[in-house]
């Protein structure tokens, strides 16, 4: 292990300069246009992860390529983890916004700037370091490490899902290990042991063909935009409770011992204003603001429209009004059965005289680890090796939608241990990576797989 | 009078020509682009009523001019008219969708075709005509007439309603006529005995600095889309009543009387379903539906946003939100009245966690001429004569603001004689007049000054 840190140590500086080279390829995926970037990094990847040693294969998804990559088999049966990563990033939009070209990477006050710094190219780039540390020093490995690096994560991972379920048998493995979300600060490096699920859908609510004048026919029918209104606001109640019947069904109650866990992560609420902007929080009655953004169900309205938006009047009732919605879901919520308790209740309350339409994008499920888990000390004792602090447990709000499916189909658990920071701008402008995060990433990383391993064999054998 | 209206039928052609080149002025007044159309207008009037042989006057107001033209005072107290007009005209976009170019009128099918033909060129050029047989023919006139046509009709008249209050002296009338209106058809010439009132405003919600993470936040924050729909979805109660305490303070009850009138007036329910594309109409319970869209004050969203309308799925809480709202007005609500009491409303069941705006924005009393007024009667002979059918009296959902300001400065009711048949395009492409609706509103108007001008003497003797 001193050969391997030793390794990392020596080698930060050439690292970084491969992460700029990795972070320039606008590998976007949201865009057709930049077909050309995702070939360009899959290509660009392979090339590199043979390098270091790895055994790659490129896989045809039917949507941008899966990149696997593993250590050589070991001998006899040895723990196989899974590291998931994912190559594609988010449009570098608005362009102008950004201090440095989002593609032309530069390091400034020991971050790394550029899209996809952080989320994720960073991230799993420090995974594949500690790899090569242990491949060129010709320090044995405790484990059999595969590497699946997707191009579709920012896209819903829609192909990669499917193709996992073609080759669930040979990923089959002890942990999936994934470094996509963040942690609270390079003094409280963290696990994340719970993430929400997610169902995105549109209600759309139909009236009259066209755009009436509200003068001439305003009183005699229904009005698109107000029905919206009353259907959307009638989902909570003054507790701050969804009202629609069957919501809850499932949602296991918060135990006092994750409430205690919660309470040590939660961010001052003076300060969570602060960055909010806002003069109070609001939540759900009977819970404290860390348990409400994270382990408890929402209703959201992500957008709205309908009607005249522009300057000035236009006295019209409009033909039809619409809104993106989702909702945030916990164990053991299933996005189907909320979706269709969603869609029994505004169809239930839809007056006759319109048609009210509900459309359902995607869903994914809450994933959450037992911190009993034995998993869960063997990463917090990685993590505080590397990050030389005490380690926290921490459940976030967001959704990573290929995690449960990752975790139902390859049968382990997820550990959840994010190397981005709250100041990296993930999505927006001048995204960056702290270059410090990735250094002790990459020690966090060299460490796990002998955490890993020592308790995955306590199991197996 | 055998001598006006032989007049008149003699010279319909070159009436037809003379619209055609009012009407290819394009003098739209939202647009500042069009600024040279409004001179141009004015200076064509001014010489076209000059030629008439009126005594004409242009007059600055701020704003676009107001063109005054007065037939010669009579001997004795006479009684005296206004009719008002306004030669702006809407924007002709979208421009492609005319059959033929909006400025370059066109006679077609009995119609002629071009922006502001009906709206409201030609349905007060008809006045004009009408007064200029009289003239030509040496016939006398039995009152004094007096034309004032604005040029800002369609950005609200807010310059005409200061103008008014200087010149309210010397426009005192008996009387004020406008053809600003629709007839239900040419077998249906129809006196507008009542318009609704109007307000105009806008709600914003603003919540978060800027928009948040519907993952990392959700549930800890109060979602300004959110706050939106449950205030307008807290305005109407099941039975389709505004429940916002004090919106109906001054509404008076229906009469029987004017329940009959409007149910002889009333399209069939299954015509007006047709019309509009809806299954079922909607309203206020106890009101029929043309009660509703006559009768009785609404609210309305005319406008919604907020957040993300885009393809695909943003999972964002929006910073704010907002909806351009407007309330239609009956007799004897007040405009500041109403929208302080929606400011109220909204205002009070407000959570603390947002902040919420409103903003006035403009707004009219509804005006109603009592159906007993002896300029009732008088008027429907006029058209009863002209359009040879029984004339229907009618009551019109829509609001025409400068007719309540008018009527209070001026002192005087007002008999609104709309001569647009329904499918005449008001502002919208394709827009034309009905040439049997402008010879006949020619006649209808000859006959007008001895109708009004009996009942007026009658009066004033």
């Amino acid at each position: 292990m001193n050969r391997v840190v030793e390794y990392l140590d020596r080698n930060q500086a050439r690292f970084v300069e491969e992460l700029k080279r990795y972070v320039s390829i606008p590998s976007v995926s949201t865009d057709p246009a930049y077909r050309d970037g995702i070939l360009e990094c899959v290509r660009w990847l392979e090339g590199h992860l043979r390098g270091v040693g790895l055994a790659v294969e490129v896989h045809s998804t039917g949507g941008h390529p899966v990149v696997l990559a593993r250590t050589g088999r070991g001998r006899g049966r040895r723990p196989h983890f899974v590291v998931y990563g994912h190559y594609d990033v988010q449009p570098p939009d608005p362009v102008q916004s950004w201090t440095s070209p989002p593609f032309r990477p530069e390091v400034r006050n020991g971050c790394l700037f550029g899209r996809g710094a952080a989320d994720n190219k960073g991230q799993h780039f420090a995974h594949i370091k500690a790899v090569e540390a242990y491949l060129r020093t010709g320090t044995e490995l405790p484990c059999d490490i595969t590497f699946l690096i997707e191009g579709e994560e920012e896209t819903g991972s829609v192909n990669l899902v499917r193709w996992l379920r073609a080759h669930r048998r040979e990923l089959g493995c002890d942990a999936i290990v994934i470094s996509d979300t963040s942690m609270p600060g390079l003094d409280r490096p963290a696990l994340t042991y719970g993430i929400r699920g997610l169902i995105n859908f549109e209600l759309e609510v139909h009236g009259p063909a066209q755009d009436l004048h509200s003068g001439v026919y305003g009183g005699a029918v229904a009005n698109p935009a107000m029905v919206l209104c009353r259907l959307l606001g009638a989902v909570h109640d003054k507790a701050g409770r969804v009202r629609i019947p069957g919501f809850y069904a499932g949602v296991k109650p918060l135990s006092k011992r994750e409430r205690g866990i919660l309470s040590r992560a939660a961010m001052p609420e003076s300060r969570l204003r602060r960055i909010l902007g806002v003069r109070k929080l609001s939540g759900e009655r009977g819970f404290t603001a860390e348990e409400c953004r994270t382990c408890r169900p929402t209703f959201e309205v992500n957008g709205l429209w309908g009607g005249y938006s522009g300057e000035g009047s236009k006295t019209i009732i409009p033909a039809s009004a619409g809104a993106k919605l989702s909702c945030r879901l916990v164990p053991d919520q299933d996005p189907r059965a909320v979706y269709e308790s969603v869609r029994r209740f505004f169809l239930g309350n839809s007056p006759d005289a319109v048609q009210v339409q509900l459309r359902y994008q995607a869903g994914c499920r809450a994933y959450v680890l037992d911190p009993g888990n034995p998993l869960v000390p063997a990463a917090l004792r990685a993590l505080e090796f590397s990050f030389e602090r005490k380690p926290v447990l921490i459940r976030e709000g967001g959704s990573i939608p290929v995690v449960s499916s990752m975790t139902e189909l390859l049968g382990a658990e997820a550990l959840l241990l994010g190397l981005a920071l709250p100041d990296a701008h993930i999505h927006a402008p001048d995204e960056r990576f702290n270059l410090e995060c990735f250094r002790r990433g990459q020690l966090m990383s060299a460490r796990l797989w002998r955490e890993l391993s020592a308790v995955t064999c306590r199991h197996a054998w």
